[in-house]
């Protein structure tokens, strides 16, 4: 491994997110052994020492910090990955861009477009590499929907729908603020459903079906109070419970978005599906090395949706894994972002989704918010994406 | 049979929905031979005399008319069944009122909610039995999952979504107008997929889960232009080929609800869901004996959606028709519609749905199509919707 | 309907059998109205006079007969329809026969292969038509699954599997013997889910992939007692509860079946597959009108088992019924047999699967209740199987 | 992590299973912090210098060796871990014994009960730890229905069933010998189908069910000649193709067990499924991560198999991983075996399973190879397994 490139991380952040990165710098030297480049667990930062410490330990991190000041002021840190909870992610970015650092950004990028573009700004200023972690790109089956999308077996695109589905909020007791339920406020997290869960929605559904024109939104808290872990009350609940929305994409097709923490039963149910003239392609994350896939041009009478196992050597990442018909999981997708990124450094090209690509969706999340706040369609400003 | 009360039917229209009511005033007597009343095919009116009279023969009507004038002015009719095109509806079912008949009239009641509303007005002023049929409410899994939501199983909801999704008029080709093809043409029809799948979809829903209270849309008609069998020409396309909605329900849950003509892959895919708050209901069309059903009060380590296969005999219907395990099919639905409406004359009670529930519907299509074209927010009016 | 020809019914029995037989006859007016033959429900007969009037009015029998003899002796009846218990299938099958009656019998053909064979002669040398409801062939996604392989899509075959399981006598309190549980009566039955359930799995096996030569069996009887209805006493179960076998086909190809009444949640799980060199097929009567299919031939990135919902008009039977995506239930299987019946009077053609092969289908139940009581393989002295 | 006690690990053999293995290793630090002892891998073995550096390498190999008896032979090696084919398991297994090394061997543990034998003897008079990778256990699905079954809520138990389709090695161009294919050379893997594919599905059955008493099976050699790359000539297939087999279990209920290469479009089909007097249990590894269940105690209008997505904290593993609805991989079955071998080294209990588990496994599979051979039952002399 002597001859490898370096490519030596700093990581911000030691929460879920925390975890599912180093996990994922951690196993590209097993899985992607013909990179160039390597990455190097140089230090990790957060305010706990000793729990920041035990995390080094953990993951293989040669050095802690507990200012991300001092991590960015390092010399031997190449790359900044902010995995804080969002309202930190524009202070730390820019300044990150501004040391000259690398940066890999957990999503949604920012609380708002302004934050989002300021962080664009800074990055193309330095330019330097970037990335936002938008990880269900590189599930497999979803990867194979780009490819199939690509490769035009699906003519004009009438429908695109996709939702994500979640239960882990209905009880009352769930708190606000703090550590683990950070998402839970508005003033950290910046929305609710819509930044955590409808960005993953909309930066996939931009990737696969292109730009998202106007959008007509509702959204809904259905508890309206919480217990506050921050200020130690109870408080009135600023982010969105629910949000659903439809829209139309550039290409005129009919998109439909809906997002909740209150679907009892579903624990993590993210599903899309796009419809065009020839063929269709459905996705669900519960069973996620599955693709369905419907081709019209089949014999009629043997026509039918297909349910592809996405685990043959031929289909996207899984050469780098098992044997046909062995899955892989959710960790899985981080590993291969890691992979791309690294091999974008080879290449000199963008590693999608970079900071431009979130500002994009960033701006549509925006739009969905304003849309459901004032009871009216909105324009949502993206141009164009094509990452 | 002789000691039966007769139900002596007169049938206006011979096509899809003809033959799905024929068979259900066929079927019943075989397997509800506990019903009071029994239908007696009279007869059954369309313009074409051979054509008419075949139909006659095939479905064992006594008689046939060619004009269903004549067919409201006999007297050996006690209830007329209209499953004309959408643009006759009004006009035979006013003029059957007057002259007494109780009528099933095929859904939508309407294309409007000012002809729903004088339809309404002559049965009441006529005090006549009537119904409408929508269908799906008696599937046995759907007439269960009311049968659990009753019960309080689910607690608060949060949530109802449904979609109709289908793919027949993807080609250019597809005609409007005439008499395979009335559905595309908006003057026969009304609306496009709202009056004919939606409506579908929206009185399952308010059955199960209460008025709907204001609606925000969108639609697209995909194809602009198309033959016209009537008048041998292309002409502008003014139905609509897709229409989404979200609204918000009395009882303050979300409703999402789509459908389109141009999902490729799916033929006649209604599915609906209900998430509340302690437990969660999801059917499918294509799949329609089967009901899924999420418990959260199940013990968490084995907890998880239940596929529940409904042909056991203490489930709805199913004591009618055969053993555990084998299914029945859609037209069993008609089936079952028409032994409740006789069920209803021997109660007295009113068969649900009456003209009263469907101009409820009618509402809220007609909401829904207004929002669409302008682009806004609109109450449907709906206030109560209980049967 | 002047024009048809008359096949005069006189039905035996008026258990569940009777009642499918008795919903086939009356539907194929409606639905297969392009028939020649018409069936006509001259008689039904069972003992009890009461009952089997009411079974008549309800069903639409001319006239009742409480004994079978005067019923076959009539000259108003041109076919008989066998759908007693098993212990009389023979009897009555050989008196039609001499009386020159066509028949039509339940299936299994009798209790062991001697019944059958004598049944066989009979039929042959009176030259009257006959055939056996194995009516799971007629679902359209069998017929479907036929025709595919047929075609020789699926090229050499390694592998057919098929199950039926089932869980109604898990229960110790389940009597044998009377009306409703003859089947677990070893006298009246002939044998337990061997000729129950897993005769349907072999008729069909053997129409889809040819003769089964030899079987290795095992089965269980696993609750030794039960209360005879007929004797009022506790007495030892001769039927075998469940039954698992493997064999050679005639063509090479391994078959593994399996059935039982002991798996808890399953109503009556069918499910059949079948394996070939370049396809595969897989059903299951839970949900009937879907069929897989995986064909090797497709793209590889894209290649996955297909969900085909047989329910378009090109696929078999389906012309009849509604439109796509509108599933039918499990008796629309004896309409499609009576429908077969009265078409093979028009053609002179045989109507599958007759006597004969219902005689090849009792060979291998013998062979595999040989097999399990001896601990050894079987030959079962099928010769071909082309029906 | 200076307070870990350290686990020095001898790999030989850098095929498939050397990959799955190391990356067990390699993440047990990351996801099982909380261990006393950590892995470290002091060597890997493999013949080719080249390969095996590239192999330490990739993986974090401290050392390679070309010559196992070298690796067995160092003072700083504690374990050693066996994933040649199966012909050297016994040989370097006893030696490993000999020289008083711990023993984490691959499955099947060796060609023949004889093997098998030896190497128990071996371990037991050394007193050396032992393990066998039997890793399906481990999968959190497979290991929740041991856990289910544990508690009693399926009663007596009447069915268990399972089988492992796969579809490789159809095309008769597939070579037998040699590094990629010896798993078709009798020679090396001792059998085929059985050894690789039914060892797992046995060792399952008994871990749940309990000891399998007799067998009666068949087997199938379809393609009866291939390419040898070890002789360069075309040679006899001595290993099955296919197996089939049912069996009695020591509780009383039946088995049956069926596996393939030849059944289109089956990756890795492994099913289970068994059923007790209350309660059923289904498992595929198709969709790992999902556990079907069935409580017949459930209220009866609501009862149907449960799908349960096995990712919540309070299931099996699952409190290392992610968050409820993000699924794990294949992959993982290893690592949580690295983890409880370690964990079983901290408190003294045996790691199941053991060598004597495996040789018990092995005494089945060669009693199904010897019925197969015979056509006739054969008992398998397995007296209990409790592990």
């Amino acid at each position: 491994m002597s001859t490898k490139k370096e490519l030596r991380i700093g990581l911000v952040g030691t929460g879920f997110m925390g975890r599912t990165h180093s996990n994922g710098y951690n196993r590209v030297p097993n899985f992607f052994p013909d990179l160039e480049y390597t990455p190097v667990l140089k230090a990790v930062c957060s305010r706990n020492a000793t729990k920041v410490q035990a995390f080094a330990d953990q993951w293989g991190y040669e050095s802690i910090e507990t200012d991300w000041k001092a991590l960015i002021a390092r010399d031997d840190i190449d790359a900044v990955d902010i995995c804080t909870p969002n309202d930190s992610h524009a202070e730390i970015a820019i300044a990150a861009a501004k040391a000259g650092k690398m940066i890999l950004c957990e999503k949604p990028l920012a609380r708002t477009v302004a934050e989002a573009q300021q962080m664009v700004d800074a990055v193309n200023e330095a330019g330097v590499a970037n990335t936002v972690w938008y990880n269900y790109r590189r599930i497999p089956a979803v990867s194979l929907a780009k490819q199939i999308i690509d490769s035009g077996k699906l003519g004009k695109i009438f429908h695109y729908r996709a939702n994500f589905l979640q239960d882990w909020t209905i009880s009352a007791d769930v708190p606000q603020g703090g550590a683990g339920t950070w998402r839970m406020d508005v003033e950290a997290a910046g929305s609710g459903v819509t930044g955590d869960l409808l960005a993953h929605c909309i930066d996939t559904a931009m990737w696969l079906n292109g730009a998202i024109k106007d959008v007509s939104a509702v959204t809904e808290t259905f508890v309206k109070e919480r217990f506050h872990q921050g200020t130690g009350k109870v408080e009135p609940v600023g982010i969105d419970d629910a949000c659903i929305f439809h829209c139309h994409f550039e290409n005129g097709s009919l998109g439909l978005f809906e997002s909740t923490r209150y679907a009892r039963g579903h624990k993590a149910l993210y599903t899309l599906e796009i419809n065009g003239e020839n063929a269709s392609i459905r996705w669900d994350l519960h069973d996620l090395n599955r693709l369905e896939y419907f081709d019209h041009s089949d014999e009629g009478i043997v026509r039918g949706w297909r349910s592809i196992h996405v685990t043959d050597g031929d289909q996207p990442y899984m050469d780098k894994w098992w044997v046909p018909g062995l899955g892989i999981g959710y960790e899985h997708s981080f590993i291969h972002q890691v992979a791309d990124f690294l091999k974008s450094l080879e290449t000199g090209a963008p590693c999608s989704p970079n900071f431009q690509d979130a500002l994009e969706t960033q701006k549509v999340c925006e739009a969905v918010l304003e849309s459901a706040a004032s009871r009216s369609w909105k324009d949502t400003g993206v141009e164009e994406f094509t990452q």
